[in-house]
């Protein structure tokens, strides 16, 4: 089950040469062996996931799915890992939770986020080297998936809430163009970016949930031609890490070496402030998201979060419109540039998973792209025992969510060396078993 | 209590000339005599109401306020008018909800939406005519308003969910910009165009509630200068029944006789794709954001719903990213002609109230703004005795909404001859109290 991704184990199920409940008792007893040390759970209940198992029919029957806790369920609490909403139970299921159910999965439990999908981070630490954070805010989702606690697993992203994660803990991670997933039951933190993404153990298993989670999400054609990619830097490229860098230029190397085309996009200078009108959006939209918390209980609140609310009073309402109105502008002409290529490489993330639980790094080349709304995917490299993930990645514009995932596909085949959940490889669970 | 908008309520309120607990009972008593013939609620409970009023503090203090019964509340069931949610009683409030209790206000029951927000509709009479529709799908929360039932309401726009119920009621309404508001707990339709809306008794109503529930909604000053207006009457005017095109041209006349500046608009041919591909938009993201419902209850569901789900089906996903491109591309081109003006004038229904309960007409001349996210407000026209109301629309350019509440503001003064609550005023409720 450990070498199997989530479509396999679910053909498995299907042909019945295993049994929802084998599946179920395997991730439990991962579970059991490693979440003292990994805290990937917010909430979790054996029980309650045994229960799941009996008659599960449809295209994830018996398949384990780790679900953020921002994520409304009717079987778990549903905290934002803030004290304001401890024993909070929803009397109905967010949207994707409830097509998760209608298509067979089990929900394996809660997963630790950081303060309502924002700054203040948990308890929870990455499987390739517990010392050090699996990044923000989808944390216990990336940590569990590398932990080997489930094959698939729910997060979202407003900043860089899903790749930086991914990118930390060696996943693939899929997050759809903006407005495609219902965001029925899910905590809002900024509506311009506010997206639901999910992590698979391949990218056949990323689509499958897409299939799944996008009700009449196309089916495209495997890209047989060379790709033709583009490569973006950012102006803040000189921020990344020697490490990842070659990572990535070796990655891009490889890529060309197979005979896909690629071309470095240079983009106009007002693109360096992409970043900034991420960030003043990001705390206007924040500040409104979470007014009733605030007003109520400014003292139940973390410190990162109370920034926010400083950085918001203090930014006006032209300001907000002015950043919106350049992005729109922005996006626009990017969209002329980019159109031409079948994806657009980038980093996911400038460095290796910090050391320490308190922060987690900056996400600039994330929000990038998110600023926009497109579809971002990681793909992760550098999984070779005792290296830390870096993560490269894949973006297209609006809409092209289906074409990105066959894309990625092919990346994946030149790129990827193993599955896409390290902890639960031979070579890799070392400091886990530990 | 019968004269006063709510802002003058909660003045008197304030002041201690009258309490929480009397206006309750005030708005309880028109609730008792009128609710059997008007069937505004969907959930309504005195009691529940009267404990509100006790320490009611904030800039809504004990102010009665009715919620479309798509907003999750803790004190009564939401059920969407599906019977597929039956009994369904959320953990939280809404966040608009939430905001609401916070300032004080007093919730005074779930009102009648059409099942979803959608199409089908309830048993809700227009307080008008008995006989006619009071407009969805804010049905309910519109025909509270006009029978006197509660001087602020909450609904929310997808095609012409708020502005149709205003016009046929004869109501002060505001529509903000698109992600202004905050859509948790919320039950989502198409996230392109859902916005949580509001009705008042006057302009200033509307203002009030704005700075409640948009926190950091800035004040501007009154445009002293005479107005410089827009007035668009769409390609389908010919559909506009006599009766409504002279009581908007009336106002149009008016208006300029008072020294203010009205310029026709015409737009370029392609502006009149708009309406089908709202309709195009609403109907692939409706059928994604009750996917959930459609795959476990269809024999639930009406069969407008239902026939939502075939012409989704027959759209393909390049059809409807096209639609968004197109609707992206023309909204920065109706930007540029639309911010040289203080506000741009339009009807806000070609027709009265149709008569009958089973459909309500088109929203063509409302989904044509709300297609681009802009704020939307109607002015109610027309309400003389045995008159049937007419809606005079006001639309701004996107986060234009402060500026667009002054304007409305100088509108009402020129154009309004009584408050927007017409069942309430004497003359008006012979047919309510016949």
């Amino acid at each position: 089950m450990n070498h199997l991704d989530a479509t396999a184990i679910a053909e498995a199920v299907r042909s019945g040469t295993t049994t929802a409940a084998a599946v179920a008792e395997h991730f439990l007893g991962r579970i059991e062996r490693h979440e003292p040390a990994i805290q990937a759970f917010a909430s979790f209940d054996p029980q309650v996931v045994r229960q799941q198992t009996q008659d599960a029919e449809g295209p994830l029957a018996g398949i384990p799915v780790g679900i953020k806790d921002i994520f409304d369920t009717v079987d778990h609490p549903t905290e934002f890992y803030s004290p304001i909403y401890q024993g909070n139970c929803p009397s109905r299921d967010a949207h994707v939770v409830a097509l998760l159910r209608q298509a067979g999965a089990v929900i394996m439990g809660k997963t630790h986020t950081t303060e309502f999908a924002y700054m203040h981070t948990g308890p929870t630490r990455n499987p390739h080297d517990l010392s050090r954070t699996p990044g923000s805010s989808s944390a216990g989702s990336a940590a569990g998936m590398a932990a080997g606690f489930f094959p698939l697993a729910l997060g979202t992203q407003t900043a860089g809430s899903l790749l930086k994660p991914a990118a930390y803990c060696g996943l693939y991670a899929f997050k759809p163009s903006l407005g495609l997933v219902s965001l029925e039951g899910v905590k809002p933190l900024a509506p311009s970016f506010d997206t639901v993404g999910w992590y698979g153990r391949s990218v056949r298993d990323l689509e499958r949930l897409a299939q799944v989670l996008i009700p009449g999400f196309p089916t495209v054609e495997p890209v047989e031609r060379p790709l033709n990619l583009g490569f973006y830097r950012t102006t803040r490229w000189q921020d990344v890490d020697p490490v990842v860098a070659k990572a990535i230029e070796q990655a891009i190397t490889r890529l060309a070496s197979r005979g896909h085309q690629i071309s470095e996009v240079t983009l106009p200078e007002a693109f360096a402030g992409v970043f900034d009108d991420h960030q003043l959006i990001n705390d206007c939209e924040g500040a409104r998201s979470l007014a009733k918390e605030f007003q109520a209980h400014p003292e139940l609140l973390s410190d990162s979060t109370l920034a926010l609310f400083e950085r918001a009073k203090g930014t006006t309402w032209e300001q907000e419109s002015a950043a919106k109105a350049r992005l729109m502008k922005r996006a626009s002409l990017l969209t002329k540039i980019c159109r031409p290529f079948d994806g657009v490489l980038s980093v996911s993330c400038g460095m290796l998973a910090p050391i320490g639980l308190a922060s987690t790094g900056p996400s600039d080349f994330i929000k990038f792209w998110g600023a926009f709304g497109w579809p971002q995917m990681n793909i992760p490299l550098r999984c070779g025992e005792g290296e830390l993930p870096v993560g490269l990645q894949l973006v297209g514009v609006f809409r092209s969510d289906a074409r990105l995932l066959r894309v990625a596909q092919t990346l994946a085949q030149l790129l990827a060396v193993e599955l896409s959940a390290p902890g639960i490889e031979p070579g890799r669970s070392k400091k886990l078993e530990a």
